[in-house]
């Protein structure tokens, strides 16, 4: 991909606290650090669209004991609207499963299928991270 | 103060997404956004750091009828270690005020405080707002 | 306002965590503890639905050195779609103030009027914190 | 695990939004729901105390074509303090890989592996998501 070059004028004291900060988060160059936080604010607003195309992960903790909960958790990756597209399924002790689920679609469905995952009966905790197709 | 200026490399595709957002969002110019969005990467890092100097707004909702709510409110702020540097009451209806505080010190000491104003007997609904002074 | 009363089931030891989190917060007791998370609950549910009746408030810190910008806020206030019920100044030091704007009206609106300010010139760092009218 | 149940008092008004916003969200009942809440106030909390045992997931958008990415992501996770308990690797398009990693261990420990991974060369996006063991 053509790649592009442009200025940012900063303040001396703002640009000394960025350069450490961006050290201290590791990243290798300013240019690296501002194309991410770009990434950032667009992902943001990708979500606030409810028709934007997004990607959802979806983390859930819950105890695969309670009867019901692994066929429903099935259940509803396959009758989304978003198309699920894996699920990582981890133990954690003997009673504490997490299950990673990456979607792809509408931010609304995706959210409604979070929605519905994390009010699932078992399903002790659950999370809805934001992320998109990156340019 | 002095200004500085360097240069950002960006795939065109991230770029032409990036100033379709900042237009929409309302900037006037990309340096005006990334510095915005290097400040907000600060403010992050600021409050993740338990000493590091802050300033927070504590929005809180709260019934005024509640017996000694005010006076506990008012207890709280004068009593804080953090400075709390004014507060802004509103009456949103009947039951509801909505009372803004703006408090700077320790992040920790800052959040503490917020615990403390939110979980108070009468307080609805309150939330702690990151900020810090700018450069 | 009549008061109703349910019960609620939890296993022992998320209740003595519970228990122990709600005491830290400085919570006089459960009841006053789940109604507050009842309530977060709500706001964010509110916030998500785009013509949800919402309360904003909107945290701005800036150089009120730059020309221009005190207009600028103040015109957007007038225009603005939601009902502006109040704002705040603080002045933090010599270079930079807080302001803090109480706004009401549909999500959408809101958000709009948040993202106006936030990206106006001299504007440094904003915040949107997310609140309603409370039961 | 033994139950308990308490009581917990709310005005009518509050309780039928509840209730509404619980069954729009898909909760069984009010238990399910409140527990859910419950769980979600003591993982903000548990991650807040630095040395809170955490589990994160870290959800990285990253490009495999750029040279070393690969091999940076994994020596980060070999050389972590906290164990990284898995990863799950998804293609999304020619270009974008998503990659999820489940990692175990002090809030603190786990947020610096984010910042590694998330600031690496290559990557994209990035999101730390916040559970733990719950009960």
């Amino acid at each position: 991909m053509p790649l592009e070059r442009f200025g940012v004028s900063m303040n001396r004291e703002l640009l000394q606290q960025l350069d450490q900060a961006i050290e201290e988060a590791g990243y290798a160059n300013r240019s690296e650090a501002v194309r991410d936080m770009a990434r950032a604010f667009l992902v943001n607003r990708q979500w606030e669209a409810p028709d934007g195309e997004v990607v959802g992960t979806i983390t859930l903790v819950y105890d695969h004991h309670v009867p019901g909960v692994v066929a429903k958790l099935t259940a509803l990756q396959h009758d989304a609207e978003p198309t699920v597209i894996c699920n990582t399924h981890v133990h954690l002790d003997h009673h504490n499963c997490i299950e990673v689920i990456v979607a792809r679609g509408a931010a609304e469905q995706v959210r409604r299928l979070a929605d519905r995952m994390i009010s699932a009966r078992g399903v002790k905790h659950g999370q809805l991270t934001r992320t998109a197709v990156q340019q």
